[in-house]
């Protein structure tokens, strides 16, 4: 994506108004590519993910700064849940016809999702298309980011926040219903965990993963890329009001934290820190890569995440 | 995207497969984000880039393996344009249901471009959706990346390569014929002038940018950036049989580069060095941000791109 210097052509008209949105956030833009310091001694940490009108959001559920907040968001929450900081965002934008008229509200959420990473935008590309999709690119720098695979045995597991949320949402939608205002929100403006998983990292987190496929499935990927078995309770997992534990521990879209670290991980100054739930739900142990979960001593059937090709 | 050390699921698997073409070429995937060392004191050089079926390709002009090859041999072309090094790709796809049978060719001609540019697959998405679409983001380095906005007075222009394939062979699919093997192989397997880039900048180009929207567009995209009155003289632009000249500078896809650098600059060892052709076609001066171009003596209409929105 390129800037204010270039040619004339509609489709240099719209990336100048995106850019002219963004305003300071966008300053560097200009050139076939962006070009960008990675502080020395840092590894650059990257990821891009993508978020499809009928797939990842409904045009009907959420407004444009909404959709454009919310992919936002969720491209960086992979930043941190490798506990990196974000040095810049690549957005990509295919654009239906119709959809033209909402290039500046899904702008203007994604360059307040950027604000509330504290972080800019380096770059993108524009397209037209027959289906609205927005496809994020976050870069960011770690001295030792924070992997899937570091979980060892004796290890606490814990989790940020409060789940069910985005899962209460996108059934009360499909329903025909409107979710209640705490679940909407859950939804439409999530929260990549940055300052909070860097603070874990340095209080002795091993592994992390946020939470887009489900807490149970996302605790299996972790399971499988560290090669450990998880016992997990789930009766303690913070929930939102009026949803299920099990409900909450299978629905996606969280964009919180699941982490291991030591046992002895000081909660209160986390919580204190971050004004956000901290929540001990299991333990890890040597044996096959799955997820053990019981609630109210019941075993929980695994996995009942969220596959975009089932 | 993640790789082998995942949890079930259909997603998964197509994950899984595409990692497993990979190989070695995308050992590093497996976590929430790619890790990757950038080398003390360059900068990162980013972009991204997306190819949207029935917009930048048709699926009955290309096969499946050609549509991956281009889709990512575009991206890399940005970094060229910046005289960057590749450090590595993120591939987000997006497959509508009938596309699934094809996601290991569009996964070898990934493949088989990110080994043409001598780089890795670092990492990506899977998305379900209604369009094929796949955007790449391309990583490099570069310790001076080459911008479109240095472009100095006095200053001489040069393109690489032969120009008119691209825009020849989607001429003949339009019109229901078949285009020239030539003209075929510039469209499906252009080439990302990565190490041309670098010559030319360590030889004093001090400005470029790479022919996607067509060499006039592109040029006052750049004549903007550096505002600078470029002095173009069509007459010995190279171009491939049975093409005009006109066509041929107007035409886009052509990644090839433009570079603007001494009026000495020692064409002979960089045609021997890469057997390319590299053409002076003008001469930069002070001025208004226009393009003069002419053809056998008489003025060339301005512009004449490819845009994506008229």
């Amino acid at each position: 994506m390129t800037g204010a210097a270039m040619g004339p052509g509609e489709e240099f008209d719209l990336i100048r108004s995106l850019v002219r949105g963004w305003g300071e956030r966008a300053a560097g833009i200009g050139d076939d590519a962006a070009a960008v310091r990675v502080p020395d001694g840092m590894q650059l940490v990257a990821t891009t993910d993508a978020a499809v009108d009928r797939v990842h959001f409904r045009r009907d559920w959420c407004s444009p700064d909404e959709i454009g907040y919310r992919a936002t968001i969720v491209a960086v929450s992979d930043l941190a849940a490798m506990a990196a900081n974000p040095i810049g965002l690549l957005v990509a934008l295919t654009l239906p016809d119709d959809c033209r008229m909402v290039v500046g509200p899904l702008g203007r959420g994604i360059g307040e999702a950027a604000a509330a990473c504290d972080t800019v935008i380096l770059g993108g590309n524009l397209a037209r298309g027959g289906e609205l999709t927005l496809t994020t690119t976050a870069l960011g720098y770690a001295r030792a980011p924070l992997l899937r695979s570091g979980a060892r045995e004796g290890d606490a597991v814990y989790v940020t926040g409060r789940y069910g949320g985005p899962a209460a949402a996108v059934r009360e939608w499909s329903d025909g219903g409107q979710p209640s205002q705490d679940a909407r929100a859950r939804y439409v403006r999530p929260v990549a965990r940055l300052r909070e998983a860097r603070w874990l990292a340095e209080h002795g987190a091993s592994a992390a993963i946020d939470i887009s496929d489900g807490l149970l499935a996302d605790l299996e990927h972790l399971a499988h890329a560290s090669a450990v078995r998880l016992e997990i309770a789930l009766d303690g997992l913070p929930v939102i009001d009026n949803e299920t534990v099990l409900d909450a521990a299978r629905g996606g879209d969280e964009y919180e934290l699941a982490i291991t670290g030591p046992s002895d991980l000081n909660v209160a100054a986390f919580v204190a820190a971050f004004e956000v739930p901290l929540t001990r739900i299991g333990t890890v142990h040597s044996g096959p890569p799955v997820v053990e979960a019981t609630l109210a001593g019941a075993r929980v059937a695994p996995g009942g995440g969220w596959d975009h090709f089932s």
